[in-house]
């Protein structure tokens, strides 16, 4: 099962990405052709024909439908055959699985599980999407060789900050300042607060501090795999409260971590500020150091998957830091072993594709 | 096992390919060293030294033997050491594998299993090959990253002519024409004519057609893969006979489909033609467009390759069309129960080789 | 295991490789992370952090101390945590294996089984490093895809030189000199002596002789994969004996196999001489002469290793040129056995590293 959580909304990609075009993805181990219809749905089918197994995204669209490249059998957007050339009828075997998606600031989620379970309701969203005084900037995708459940927790790991980025995001002054943790409810959260110390690399760029500052990094990830990183800045002598940080320069980055099988992971992040609005050059360089950022994330969970590939003679340890990690694999194990009673059992390819 | 049936004639390459030089291939997952006499016979030995396993490709020929690369030990054209260096003997375990292998028209066969049942009388031939009024021509081969079945399965399935050469081989008037099937004798096969309909964009080029033309697609398979592909076009007025295509624009296609290994196939494809005889710029020409169409079908069968790989968890359905590839698939599956009874157990590499 | 003998000094590299940079390199299927000390001292240590596996070569030098690149997590040169950022205490369960290292003649050697095992005095040695009449020069490393018994095999088997090497360091004048054997003690040696017949490639070019010559090759392989190549020329008229080497031009080539996994092996070369002592532009023209003959010996053994991996149906022969070999793959199996009593068990990557 490689540990991917079936039964769950992931980001397929930004809303800007889905247009006529048959586009292949791999998604949880599974593949996928995903295109927008002439009304603008984005659908997303299982990509291989139930003929001779040819991607369906080989082949052409036709209307809203796709025909496949082989020997022209034909399915519409929910996965229905309805052309089986040299025959008037169309099998009841012959469809392909389709995946519920939906569409949501810009975002396209897709739902790999039972599409009954599929509720929107449970998609990702917060207030500040619709508010005003926010800026919403939808950033790239990181593409990372390793497990998602790897890249994942970095995202609630504060206590990598200073070592990963010590010149972007942290610097020494946190490395050892001591970390909270929430785990109550479905969102488990990290955070530290950094009072008095020089501003990190990062708010020297963008904020313009220059004295001391108070900065914060909350940490909150929605289970299976999106992150929340609330962090910012103010002035030392505003002698901000933990619930105002609305008064500083506060940031949200936002990361949507989908698996995309066993060894490679998309990490789809964007980001919501509360000053700059409408700043298209202040979005562009906060992209910018953001790409500095994650590449050295990248580098450092390439280098640990890699590293997990070797034989292991000794369980890794864990550490005080290693509170919130914890308990998110935990959660993650959970909801694997909920999941585990009602999947289907995946059966060997059958002789006629063995060849023998 | 891979599906590979080994007691066959498969063509190694054209007459023109092999020379002086010591050539590896591989063919039915069997490594060969292959090379051509002072007397010009060409031979065929496995590609490995009983002593420390180097290809004998990698050695040196002396006459027309083979001189091991690493130690010197040397084996004749049938396989047989005639030297060990440092010894005066020649253990009777001290041979290479001999395969037969027989020319014909230009073309190199080679028998993949036992020597003694090899029977030339059962080398693929036809009468056009020696008929004045027919030009052949050897072309060249096509490389696929695909098992041979697929490769052979798609040469007797007309069915797919439309889809994968809609502006080549195949239009749009032939998608629902019924293909008939005969599957009696040692050969399967399957036609259809498309009767007054604009011409291909084969027979627009190859032939001159520009008004509708009746045409003709018979697909022969011999087993386990030698394909005969009859195909013309001929003028509506002239009401051709289906036994009278003679009368026409009429080409063979051949296909001689030689399994690599599991994963690689190459297609020996070559064409006889009743027009244009002793024109090489018609040649080439017919060459220029069978390589646009062939590409075409690797393109296909690569991507269906792959997708064979996945995990499956529904068996693929067949449909109408399927008839000639499904007893194509029956036929080959019962040489290969013939077949098992005969083949030697493969052994496991024993532990000298493993080190350990 | 795949026949690593543990308990055994292997060359990690010369002294001159190591100096403050953090260096990765395999041993023996081992990652490792080496560097030398402010105070000069080289050590060796698991290259994988306890915590999250990061190898800590892509960390941080501090001091004598490496700092993890991920959390900050810090060792000592012997692999005893000195710091766990976040919490006051380091766990007994926060180490890194430490491999004993040994300088010698300008060489690192590496100790890879138990620590308590390692005895500086079973390090290889030859009274010639320590002779002012002889020269040593230290040469380079070749990187072979092969297994490290193969090339170590490759070392004590004279009858490839002829067809391997036939224009550098043999001909086909030796073809079928009988070679000598000896297996007692520890080492094991193969020998011959070419008298009377043309110099070889390599004394024409070094010694300039040109009228006939006698010439030897004495082949000591140490267990488990040292080996000393003794070999020189000697003009016929000095009618040398056997024991009476030094009076011709004679060189020791030495090998240092160490293996790096089951497919890949260095041999560190190094060569000692009783001529041209002091003179530099003799080293470069012997080490010009060496790596092309070294570059013979690594396409055969790469190419066997190729074939090696192909499935077997027959058991590889031996003939009479393999007894040197042949004790030398039993000697192996011997210590393996030995060792396989101590060994600990591998255990399973735990379900943590697996995700799920």
């Amino acid at each position: 099962m490689s540990g991917f959580v079936k039964n769950a909304w992931y980001v397929a990609g930004w809303s800007r990405d889905f247009g006529e075009d048959l586009r292949a993805l791999e998604i949880t181990g599974q593949r996928l052709v995903m295109f927008r219809t002439l009304q603008g749905v984005v659908k997303a089918l299982e990509d291989r024909c139930p003929h001779r197994l040819l991607p369906l995204s080989k082949g052409k669209r036709i209307g809203d439908t796709i025909q496949c490249g082989y020997h022209g059998m034909t399915f519409d957007g929910d996965g229905r055959c309805v052309r089986v050339p040299g025959q008037e009828n169309t099998p009841a075997s012959a469809y392909v699985e389709r995946f519920p998606v939906e569409e949501w600031h810009g975002i396209v989620w897709i739902w790999m599980g039972d599409p009954d379970l599929a509720d929107t309701a449970m998609i990702f969203d917060m207030p500040e999407f619709s508010d005003v005084g926010w800026h919403a900037h939808h950033g790239e995708a990181l593409h990372i060789e390793a497990h998602y459940l790897n890249v994942a927790e970095n995202l609630v790991d504060p206590a990598h900050v200073s070592f990963v980025h010590p010149t972007t995001l942290g610097s020494a002054a946190s490395e050892n300042v001591p970390v909270h943790v929430s785990t109550a409810g479905d969102v488990i959260s990290a955070w530290r607060w950094i009072r008095d110390a020089a501003p990190v690399g990062f708010f020297q760029k963008f904020g313009g501090f220059s004295g001391n500052v108070d900065r914060w990094h909350y940490y909150h990830l929605h289970l299976p795999s999106t992150a929340v990183i609330d962090f910012g800045s103010i002035v030392v002598a505003a002698n901000c409260a933990e619930e105002d940080r609305d008064q500083g320069v506060r940031i949200f980055a936002l990361h949507f971590v989908t698996p995309v099988n066993a060894d490679y992971t998309i990490d789809h992040w964007m980001h919501l500020r509360n000053t700059s609005l409408g700043d298209e050059d202040a979005s562009a360089q906060l992209d910018g150091m953001f790409k500095i950022a994650f590449a050295e994330d990248k580098a450092i969970l390439e280098a640990v998957h890699q590293s997990e590939q070797q034989p292991q003679r000794r369980r890794p340890i864990r550490v005080a830091i290693d509170k919130a990690p914890t308990v998110y694999r935990k959660r993650i194990r959970d909801l694997l072993a909920e999941e585990a009673t009602e999947v289907l059992q995946e059966v060997e390819a059958p002789s006629f594709i063995n060849h023998d």
